[in-house]
């Protein structure tokens, strides 16, 4: 047994990021922050020859590779597509250098896969199209992990669910409850800013909103009628320091999201800091959220506000301990490295 | 030499066409159009070994490969950029079995090409944005080709400028000249459509406007205003046949284009037709027209006006021949076999 994890933390492990932004994230950056945390936790946990695959001023404890100076999302004089082929074909060129090739950049470096001779596992951080799972069919015999379990398409074989995993040290827990409702994250109908609203009105209670604005006209109509300086507030992005500061005043966190949520950093974030959250009974929420334990799964924004009365029957430290337990980059790296063997174990009956 | 053009006909060339529109298209579809032209023409000079890559609708006389059910701008179901790397990379699977691909479709079959083993020719049919130059100045090894004079870019090392041909059998010659002025191609502001009208005008002439609707704004605060049943008359696009009988109609062919044209199509087709063309002197305009010999150059709209005015001078008979000698699809194919063989020799030279 010391011996097979002793050579499986010698292989080569390529990690292709996307480069929308920088790996990590100044600020927003979902993907991204996951291709840094696998990243960093398999360095953190001996492996040997990790190399990451990102825009150039990116940051990592791996060796970094990289060809596209910044971010398409940070410099607007980049064409997205152009960036993402280049990016994704140079790490192609050089796929017979790795054993694994661990792919979290959607669905085109797939269509190099049968050009080359590394094997490629991916994670499938999202179907941002229903046509993009054209791409995944043709490609049924790669290797596709789900990041939770309400998030799969029933056509593809996938290896595991594993859940994202964060960064706790950024995330400081707190038995004393804030007096304010947070919602955070992207701002977005998707993301139900709006419900929020709707429910600190209802409960006459305080609202924080924070994060990027993704739909401008969404946040012009619905949103800053409601702002004032007071009682509802939009403080704008968020970064670590600010989220945690904004987690603080938190009394819970609302994420009444209107589609199925496909695994909610969010809610893991705010459970870390002991944050209890209401949530939409969508998607991957109830792979989150023990119900009733570390916060409310509802179904309207009725069973939302009859919720936050009840947010002082849940224990915070329930919150962190199940962040701990489930949510955490080393829980999360342990479950990509049980794949990473069952790939190789794989990969080494075919030869 | 006949022993090697013998050898250079038996080459397997794939032809790899976009799967914006059926090839050929129907009405609109500039790059599928040439792509075919120069399949078809391939099959006619005695080529045995000719694959057309394009969607599985196409229709050609060579064999037919494709994955892609209809054009992606026929068929709204399916995203661009999916449709795109799925058939380009379903070709690249396929190099192996091809002696030489011609790539008619854009940088992205670029970025596969140092994991085949088979030379590409790119023939640049545009820079859609100057960003897209970022994949062709990695690949400067690669081949390509100009499609005029004027449309290069400085860094990149051609082999051939190769003019299009077109279908000369569907454009009739007439010594009769017709008394509408027309202006035809894609309704925007990039061809000056409304500069037409305003030529119309000041000669106090009828126009007739065909051609697919690409800016709807454009069209609608630009365009539609002038339009009646009369004088100024848009009749939508135009199939092969309509485009005959619109010329047909025509005194001459308005084409003052606002940005540098590449090649002009339009050009070529209405001096097939015995049709003098009035074009802005930018870009490729002066290799496609001979100067007050088949139609005039002009910097404005008055020098149109002006060259209204002496229209009468031009032999259509020379328009005809211009075309007849320099963009036949005859003509094109015979450019590209002798790119082609330069290519076979450099690669014979590489080994």
């Amino acid at each position: 047994m010391q011996d097979t994890s002793h050579n499986l933390n010698n292989k080569r492990i390529a990690i292709l990021s996307p480069v929308a932004w920088r790996t990590p994230p100044r600020a927003y950056g979902a993907w991204e922050t996951v291709a840094s945390n696998i990243t960093e936790g398999l360095v953190a946990r001996g492996w040997k020859n990790v190399t990451l695959f990102a825009t150039k001023d990116s940051i990592t404890n791996a060796r970094l590779i990289g060809w596209i100076e910044k971010g398409y999302e940070e410099d607007k004089s980049q064409v997205p597509p152009v960036s993402t082929c280049l990016h994704i074909s140079k790490m192609m060129e050089m796929a017979g250098e790795f054993d694994l090739i661990h792919n979290n950049f959607d669905y085109l470096p797939l269509t190099y896969l049968r050009l080359i001779k590394t094997p490629m596992l991916t994670t499938i951080h999202g179907f941002s199209e229903p046509d993009i799972l054209r791409v995944y069919h043709e490609h049924k015999d790669s290797y596709y992990v789900s990041i939770s379990d309400s998030d799969r398409d029933p056509g593809l074989p996938y290896l595991a669910t594993v859940y994202n995993g964060i960064d706790l040290s950024n995330l400081t827990f707190r038995e004393k409850t804030g007096g304010k409702l947070v919602h955070y994250g992207r701002i977005h109908n998707d993301k139900g800013t709006h419900l929020a609203i709707e429910i600190a009105k209802k409960c006459g209670m305080d609202l924080i909103i924070a994060g990027i604005i993704q739909d401008q006209k969404y946040f012009d109509e619905l949103i800053r009628p409601h702002l004032n300086q007071s009682s509802i507030q939009y403080v704008g992005p968020v970064n670590q320091a600010q989220r945690d500061a904004l987690l603080e005043e938190a009394y819970a966190v609302i994420h009444l999201n209107l589609i199925p949520e496909r695994f909610g950093l969010v809610m893991a974030e705010s459970m870390a800091a002991g944050v209890p959250v209401i949530a939409m009974d969508l998607g991957s929420c109830r792979e989150v959220i023990a119900d009733k334990q570390t916060g409310f799964l509802v179904k309207s924004v009725d069973e939302a506000v009859e919720a936050v009365g009840k947010i002082d029957q849940i224990d915070r430290k329930k919150c962190r301990k199940r962040v701990e337990e489930n949510f955490t980059i080393d829980k999360m790296v342990e479950n990509y490295e049980k794949v990473y063997a069952e790939i190789f174990r794989r990969e080494a009956q075919k030869k």
